[in-house]
């Protein structure tokens, strides 16, 4: 790690430089979070699932010095970069022996370059001037438009960082298996919070649920996270791919909500899922779901995952959040009704968007950082997530919840997996229809499962189309609404 | 809590004001620390053990507007306000009633204040306007010198706090038992950091051996604190007083390190004894003894103590902590022999010293803190400290580690606890001495104890004379090493 840093350091990087990474979960993606800081550079993990157009846009607009690719994703960078006019410093991640002189010039090679480096006795590490400049950009999942790279600060990321160890319960030397994408979030801050408490980082360049339950096994995981795709995932494992876990796991979830069902099947496995909520413009986890063991352990199971699905509170060291009314910037009456829109204040909220300053502005219109998710908060004042703001349903002059009717699909038995989104419709302006994922050997009933539906939502919430297919997914694992409206017109 | 800090506010308290304190570790003490600084004015809690002449002296230089007092500690405070040029507003801490209108005035009363203050709701709270304005004011323990004001800022408490969370291992709802002083180091910031983990307070007048194992089974106490002589008493306790552990209970203890022997005996009872150290002026932890399980849990039980009896590393949240040598300024080599001085910078080191610019100038010299302790660097990093520059005796040209001594003192069957300081000689300089407390129905045997010195440290070492007797130490807990030296010449 020390050696990382002064790879990047030695060899031109001065301060304020972007340093492009495209890579996955390999160590090398994880050095970089140090080796570049420390040589006051800007760090910029690139999500690799990007098609050649979008990284090609992402590069022209970010326009590292450096770029450091991983042997997998070097044809498709290559492509990307014929149209960036000016391209940056390649270097390789390779996962064999470096390339020899003859062939390649050494310095093009992520471990030469290291083994190239002076100690760490004679490193001199560059601090920040100031703890409020920039420290990586990160880019938006792209669920609702091109990704847009968001400015986090040493301050913020730091803070963060403590924020992700203590809403996560660390103690010292926890095992960390990398679900994650670094590229999200600089792995929602983790790769900065694991040395803090001695951590070990399980990192691998690809995961399933068999590889995540032999990791567990393995390496003696304690920690891991992911968005509902993967509790998803892990919860409907075949016999085959499980194994019994050797202790309780903590698994942190963020994103959407996770459907009550699958809470249920991981907890009764032994991993404790956290719900958390945040966005890439909160450096990850902004709200977290504080578990009430007094109140609420005695409840039925299907009643706790519901408790447990909710957005919860600030974490302790997020300044304030709150939901409001975005017209009259009043805090909506707790009574776990009033649809308000979510709004934040804090150190671990984004400097600004890139190069965007119009967009900055708007973000944070009226003082408060608003992402646009619709909530409620309820009368103990935590706060239940409705809908993102583009997701919900404008219905008959209402909006619907999509995440509320996404929660009944998935208690249906046949269900592997659902997403809801609005269609347009003459009468209601728009109407609720759903893509479904079978589990394996099921046969597709719309009828049937409509049904269900109509026996536990009112008739406006009752998907009026079902699709059975795959569910299009962005990088992180995110539902990409707009290709699952595309699947439904 | 909410209506405390009302309770300062409306009565005319306002921004940099002081507020003292003379309480015991009462529920008032604890809401104090939230009540003051949301109305931005400056907490400033006061050694109860302080006689009247010191008490006197204190708040003549501190002059705070408000002095909030316990009933059991009025008669004092009264005695020493009457040579108080600007005497303070006093307001009553009673744990009876408060006092009818006709005998008092209900303005003079905490718990009346707080009646009278508004709602939470229409609380508003005053934030600081920079971070680093002051929070606090605490006391350094008078070991060596008068007790002087150390300034804490916003800031550094609330880096602090997490800190405290983190070395403590704190995760959600943890259960602290107050036997650290809140006129400590505010808690060692524990008053502020509980809050952050939604932890419970066993706040007492006072406590003894058989209280704290009481009160860790009635309430379930997960945490508590305190310096050597806690841990030596309740280690030592009867049989008749102690109880066994319904759980593992950590126990952080900080300034001397403790003797092996008494951690050793500690965890057999199902403590887990955590070794900070710090001051007054790092708001209490600095560094502290990471243990290493994979090198250290095979290893005899004694050497295992004797490596937890080190200083260790720096906190996550501290940013340098370094052995240097005064002179040179350089980093003295890791070999675990040369002896150097404690130097640190970061976030939760003090302000400065309340008017005292000097002083304030002299501790930073060299630009690092520097509070006077001597230690070596281990070969793995770990710092031991050797001794307090001022307690060290120079002895023959060398200076001779006065816990080293005291190590071997307190591995005799029969001493309960032990202090050792340098007594004047004419050909050495100074020479090793030692006050002894014997454990019960035990004889003193100067010779015997001599002997058994003499067994186990090299000649220049083994104290020249034992007095037995109570071993005199600062309301804090602390040696009172100057009372020591009295007692042996």
């Amino acid at each position: 790690m020390s050696q990382a840093r002064h790879g990047s350091h030695s060899d031109g990087c001065s301060k304020d430089d972007i340093v492009g990474v495209i890579a996955p979960n390999i160590h090398a993606t994880y050095e970089m979070h140090f080796g570049v800081p420390m040589a006051q550079a800007v760090l910029c993990i690139i999500n690799h699932y990007y098609d050649v157009q979008t990284l090609s846009d992402v590069l022209t607009n970010v326009a590292p010095k450096f770029l450091f690719v991983d042997h997998q994703f070097l044809q498709l960078t290559q492509q990307a970069l014929q149209t960036v006019l000016n391209p940056p410093i390649l270097v390789h991640i390779s996962d064999r022996t470096p390339p020899q002189p003859e062939h390649e010039p050494a310095r093009a090679d992520y471990e030469s370059l290291l083994r190239a480096a002076d100690s760490y006795a004679e490193f001199e590490v560059k601090y920040p001037e100031d703890e409020c400049e920039a420290i990586s950009l990160t880019f938006t999942s792209g669920t609702t438009a091109t990704p847009k790279p968001v400015v986090y600060s040493h301050r913020g990321a730091y803070l963060n960082a403590i924020a992700s160890i203590l809403v996560n319960e660390m103690i010292q030397r926890p095992t960390y298996l990398w679900t994650v994408p670094m590229f999200h979030c600089n792995g929602w801050t983790f790769c900065w919070a694991m040395p803090a408490v001695g951590g070990t980082n399980i990192c691998q360049r690809s995961f399933s649920a068999k590889s995540v339950f032999d990791d567990i096994t393995r390496h003696g995981v304690t920690h891991l996270g992911g968005p509902p795709s993967l509790l998803n995932m892990l919860a409907r494992a075949s016999e085959e791919d499980r194994k019994p876990l050797p202790h309780r796991v903590e698994m942190m979830t963020g994103g959407a909500p996770p459907p009550p069902q699958v809470v249920l099947e991981l907890e009764s496995m032994g991993f404790r899922v956290l719900h958390c909520c945040g966005c890439s413009e909160t450096y990850g986890v902004a709200t977290l779901n504080y578990w009430r063991p007094e109140e609420w352990d005695t409840l039925p199971p299907y009643e706790r995952a519901c408790l447990k699905a909710r957005h919860g509170l600030k974490h302790p060291l997020m300044e304030e959040v709150d939901v409001k009314d975005p017209m009259t910037m009043r805090s909506v009456p707790a009574d776990g009704v009033t649809i308000g829109e979510v709004m934040m204040r804090g150190n671990s909220i984004l400097l600004g968007y890139y190069k965007d300053r119009a967009k900055s502005e708007r973000a944070f219109e009226g003082g408060w950082f608003r992402h646009g998710d619709l909530a409620v908060k309820h009368p103990d004042g935590y706060i239940e997530m409705k809908d993102r703001k583009v997701d919900a349903i404008e219905s008959g002059g209402e909006y619907l919840s999509t995440v509320d009717i996404e929660k009944v699909l998935y208690s249906h038995p046949d269900v592997f997996e659902a997403a809801v989104v609005g269609v347009k419709d003459e009468e209601l302006g728009k109407v609720p229809c759903a893509v479904v994922k079978l589990k394996e050997g099921k046969v597709g009933d719309e009828e049937g499962i409509v049904g269900y539906c109509k026996e536990r939502l009112p008739e406006k919430m009752v998907p009026r189309k079902l699709v059975f297919g795959e569910i299009p997914r962005v990088g992180s694992g995110k539902l990409q609404k707009k290709m699952v409206r595309e699947m439904l017109v």
